[in-house]
């Protein structure tokens, strides 16, 4: 039993009165760990920072007064951000009100609150008519259940001093007719697997917690009942509106779109915006509703979620773009923090978690950010190291999934994504087989994003471009193989989301040779595509390098591009090429009408060098290539008319005319440049061919040859890929055998 | 007098003998500072680690084996590189040897030195034929001269240890004879003013104090006589191999391209390299020759130059690449650590050089080199803080300048560079009254430096590149005004050479109101440019904004050009345009056959605004136009087969057939885009418009709009400079007052 003494205010005609435990706050912050707090409140460093911080940023805000005005601007207009800007400062002002007990902060939540209940009644629809699911406070509904999480917060930490006349005022007029405004009124956004689904089914949930309405958590939980809907209707990015197995409801959302290993089929960006939601309504029900046993729902997948996003992340903590993703969000972004809290304190306190939140320097206001707090104090945190792994797609992990590569060794850190999961649903790229490559948190054969200033307003409202469509999830925007110049399931939505990769290997257990492979049959009907990518340690260079072989058989002849997309400045090739005294497009449609053609060369060779210099290190790709094949200097940005592109460059890798063929490559990383000391280390390439030795439907061999002379064999088994299966394999006439699906030697 | 003692060694048959302090080491190192460095070796943390570090370097090479290859390659090529490596070597040993006195590093010098000179009579000119004055050991005799002047350095310091009919050999049959070969042997490259010579002055000069052969070192001081001399002759660089004045030697160096500020008129990237031989030699002199007085030689020039060298750099410490410059250089180098151990001991002891030494965090192994050191180690370093400043060129200081205005509050610092210098000799470019802007050290309106991969063997073996002089010191590469698609001077270097533009206003005493102005009447004749830029903090503002006005008046009809050279994306405009469907060359010649056309429009309005994304930050340029004014959008990469150039953007405001105009702009840096919270700050600009009020042969006036409804008026006298001038001006009939050249209220 705690006491808490509130004092009568001018404005509010209360007595004081005893909280119990079972009364407010009881969702996020409890009675419980406010008086945990308290105790600990001026002894904890990073805690009393966020704290300080917050009070100076709400004191600010009550200084300027409380600003509701009539919705009317799209996302980084006035209104928007306003609105935005009061649910923040009222969950901020709650948590203040309860731990430092100033009942200034419960004045101006009450305050603005009756303004809304004033206003909510009388708004239509918002004005702005771009959204498939209209919000009322702003323009989509996903804002509004923002609002709606952040707020349910601030009320439940006023609930227990509102008098109960007040309480019920806001109930009726405000909080339960906006629950249903965002469930019943709107089953086109409250009803999907989708992380709008997941934001709205939060709204609902985390209000019903408040008020003890359980009509409104089983709601949250299990979604609507489906009637009528239309099963082929979609939203403004194009994807399907209602799941054709009727599944709805945060535990819906839960089940589907996350992989056992806790992978959220969308990608890291909306996976790191949908981690909010998901935690924070965990934690409300672990608070209220602790039989729901819910961080341990499909065996803790939440906490497996936290940690497989922070695996998602370059050496800066900035999250692989994979599908619609914006480059430069990191794990330094706010639902990061209480990702990382909430992990912590319902997981296995794992130490490495802490010195994310060290870097981060941030907690969440409640129980977990306390433990965190009362951690870094006692440096108890271990350094997060990021290790290869897979993250499996789909619901049941059998969906494909991520092949994420990783060396480190001092100082540098290399890291390859390679992409075979699922379509994503509507964030989707067309992408399947794609890599991207970093080095120590450098792009260096980057995944090109998404097309959007997110919250620019002079670019579109701040929202996707029309070249997101026609350029970014485009299969040509992406380090994988075009068939025909055409997208990956000829860009139909439907037919990407019926199919995935297929996983072949996936073994980073020898750390000098570490192996990814994929198959994608279904990108193009009649065609296989398998992609094997290696990251090989080898003693006599410095840096690992990496072998990339994709092996296509189709049922016809075909025209195949392979781009990689690099940064910087050509330095030389040992190809001849010619430069156009005019540009001109690669072609007229799927992405190629976005890219320039800078020059091109017929390779005339078997095996052809390309060495560039970006961030004062050089490197160099090593092709295997028919005589006849063609290299492309192509650069992003044509048809481009209100210059929404970046002007980046890829080298494309052309055979025409072909039915089955190899593409296979050495991607290395072998020198730097200095341009104080103007000192040029290693700027050639340790390689100088490599070649296909071999190529059928059992097995594919490539010879690379080391420029010192050194040769290494690689077979690769294309159709067993169990690891005790013994292989027998002539080459030129010398027999190879081995075990498991490949050989290197 | 102080007794050093040499054991036999088991190659040298030597007595034991007594050093005096008249006796070698008497160049850089001196018996005497040798003393005093020995006894607090161990105590000084800088010093010892730069000890510690070149120990490690020599011992290395000493575990090796001496390797002295015949010459053969270009720079970057392996014989270059092992010669340079062996200079470089052998100065580190001869400190070795005196301060750890360990004799095997005497040994290393010695049979190194002994192998030059067995090679050294039978070499022919290097035959690599590339250069004016091809070497010995390297292609070009500057690295030749590199070459002696590091080694003069080591032999000083074994000189007293050797026998002397060991330093009698090495003195005729090396030496002597390499002195020879660089100053009579090739009168071209000795006996000009310019950086090479420099080099090859200092180069007889060291090797004459070493073996006290007065006539090599008057010769290096006062230069060969003059006798013959085709006064029309260039180098490879095009510039002109001798002073039409006759000057010549280490003086002439001196006296003629610094001026009285210590502006070196070849700029920074070559100054930086210059400051070297200049230091070094003015050192041993300055220990050998008192009398000569060095640093005091046209007032202190030398320490003036190394201040003035720090102060045209960013807030990285990178040089502004004027003229020929290579991005990335900076106070870093190495002789840049070298002249700032020298200025501090040689001058003033400057506490705020220490603050560089300590960045630098290494220094010169000698009497300067420990005096920082103990400096740094009783913390008395204090910031450098780089101030607004004016820095002339010319040897009288009276050929125009440099004008950097700055801005520093906390993290946020700017600095704008204007040149309005001479043409700086065969490194110059043709881009007078050109300017940079840079904004926390990172480039917001580029000069675009040099074309050139300086030591990257596969770019033209690390040399300049053609698109040097097609593009890179054309006028269209840099943000200045272009007369009828013609670069300034027509590109003559004769004519270039001939001129300098005019100072006419530097006025930094106004934090708020920062003005350079000067003019350029010979660029193209029969046309006046006149380019005033203000950096202007206005208290409405977070941070201050750039007006940049350039008033042309010419004789006859003519088409001007102006581009700014931004980075980043664009991010809205208010004028209409059009993008072609394929991308076409802005000109056939004079650079602009480097330049795509992306996309251009018309004004057809008085003043338009552009507004880009670049480094998380937004700026605009808000231009008063004529409404027939075409603006375009250019990408430099045409015609680059090689893809020598970097593809950066520019836009470029283009008049059409005026005789007379003036391009007023405000160029500001006015919000930023967290990509981490997804928020834009102030993404608009703070103004609406700029407008020309009123424009005569004897005043611009300028109406400057704020967004927020505030007006400001700037009128500039444009005959009349003078401080003390009264004005009157009548402007829309209003008049206006004012003492000095501007008014602005």
């Amino acid at each position: 039993m705690i006491l808490i003494f509130v004092s009568c205010s001018d404005k509010q005609d209360k007595e004081t009165e005893i909280v119990s435990e079972t009364k407010h706050p009881n969702l996020i912050l409890t009675n419980k760990s406010v008086a945990e707090i308290k105790l600990q409140l001026g002894t904890i460093p990073v805690f009393d920072e966020t704290l300080k911080l917050a009070k100076e940023a709400v004191d600010l805000e009550i200084e300027k007064g409380i600003d509701v005005p009539i919705p009317k601007d799209m996302a980084g207009g006035y209104t928007h951000t306003q609105h935005k800007l009061n649910y923040a400062t009222m969950q901020k002002a709650g948590v203040l009100f309860q731990l430092l007990g100033d009942e200034k902060y419960a004045i101006y939540i009450r305050d603005m609150l009756l303004t809304y209940a004033k206003m909510f009644p009388t708004l239509p629809l918002h004005p702005q008519t771009r959204s498939y699911s209209r919000g009322k406070l702003f323009w989509q509904c996903l804002n509004d259940s923002n609002w709606l999480v952040f707020t349910s917060q601030a009320y439940d930490c006023i609930y227990s001093w509102l008098p109960k006349e007040q309480s019920d005022y806001l109930n009726k007029t405000l909080f339960r007719p906006y629950a249903d405004f965002l469930s019943i009124e709107t089953p086109q956004f409250f009803n999907r697997v989708h992380n709008h689904s997941t934001w709205g089914n939060v709204a609902v949930g985390m209000i019903g917690l408040v008020m003890d309405d359980e009509e409104l958590v089983n709601r949250a939980l299990y979604g609507l009942k489906k009637e009528n809907l239309d099963l082929k209707a979609k939203d403004n990015d194009g994807g399907f509106i209602f799941d054709k197995d009727g599944k709805a409801g945060f535990l819906a959302n839960l089940d589907s779109p996350f992989s056992p290993d806790g992978f959220y089929t969308e990608g890291p960006y909306y996976q790191r915006y949908a981690m909010y939601p998901f935690l924070i309504f965990a934690e409300a029900l672990q608070n209220k509703k602790p039989e729901l046993k819910i961080f341990e729902y499909k065996n803790g997948v939440l906490i497996k979620a936290v940690d497989a996003l922070l695996n998602l992340t370059d050496d800066n903590g900035e999250f692989f773009p994979l599908n619609d993703g914006q480059k430069g969000m990191s794990h330094y972004t706010s639902s990061l923090v209480s990702a990382v809290d909430i992990a912590f304190y319902y997981g296995s306190q794992n130490p490495e978690l802490l010195s994310i939140a060290q870097k981060q320097n941030e907690v969440q206001l409640d129980a977990s950010g306390l433990m965190v707090a009362i951690g870094l104090k006692e440096n108890k945190e271990k350094p997060f190291i990021k290790k290869s792994m897979e993250l499996t797609d789909g619901s049941k992990g059998d969906e494909g999934g991520i092949g994420i590569l990783r060396y480190q060794k001092e100082d540098e850190k290399l890291a390859l994504v390679l992409k075979y999961t699922g379509q994503g649903l509507s964030h989707g790229h067309y992408d399947k087989l794609s890599f991207s490559f970093y080095e120590n948190g450098d792009e260096v054969l980057q995944d090109y994003g998404l097309a959007r200033f997110v919250n620019v307003e002079q670019k579109n409202g701040g929202g996707y471009l029309k070249e997101n469509k026609t350029f970014a999830k485009q299969s040509i925007a992406h380090n994988t193989i075009v068939q025909n110049e055409t997208s990956h399931f000829n860009y139909d939505f439907g037919t990407g989301s019926a199919h995935h990769s297929e996983k072949y290997i996936f073994d980073a257990s020898n750390p000098n040779f570490q192996i990814v492979s994929a198959k994608e049959a279904n990108a193009y009907p009649g065609t296989e595509i398998h992609r094997t990518m290696i990251m090989v340690v080898d003693e006599s260079l410095e840096k690992p390098f990496v072998i990339d072989i994709n092996k296509i058989q189709s049922n016809k002849n075909n025209n195949y591009d392979l781009p990689y997309y690099y940064f910087g400045q050509i330095i030389s090739t040992n190809f001849d090429y010619n430069t156009p005294k005019t540009l001109s497009i690669l072609g007229k449609k799927n992405g190629y009408n976005h890219i320039w053609n800078e020059g091109s060369g017929i390779a005339n060779q078997e095996s052809i060098q390309f060495t560039w210099l970006d961030n004062r290190r050089f490197y160099t790709i090593t092709s295997a290539t028919d005589k006849k094949d063609e290299i492309i200097f192509a650069r992003i940005g044509a048809n481009d008319p209100e210059f929404n592109l970046r002007k980046d460059p890829s080298i494309i890798i052309r055979k025409k005319g072909v039915k089955n063929t190899v593409y296979a490559s050495i991607i290395e990383s072998h020198g730097t440049y200095d341009p104080v000391k103007e000192v040029a280390n290693n700027a050639y390439s340790n390689f100088s061919k490599i070649e296909i030795l071999k190529d059928d439907a059992n097995y594919t061999a490539i010879k690379i040859q080391f420029k010192e002379g050194k040769e290494k064999i690689l077979i690769l088994s294309n159709i067993d890929n169990s690891i005790d299966k013994k292989h027998s394999v002539s080459i030129n006439s010398k027999d190879y055998t081995f075990t498991g699906s490949y050989y290197y030697n």
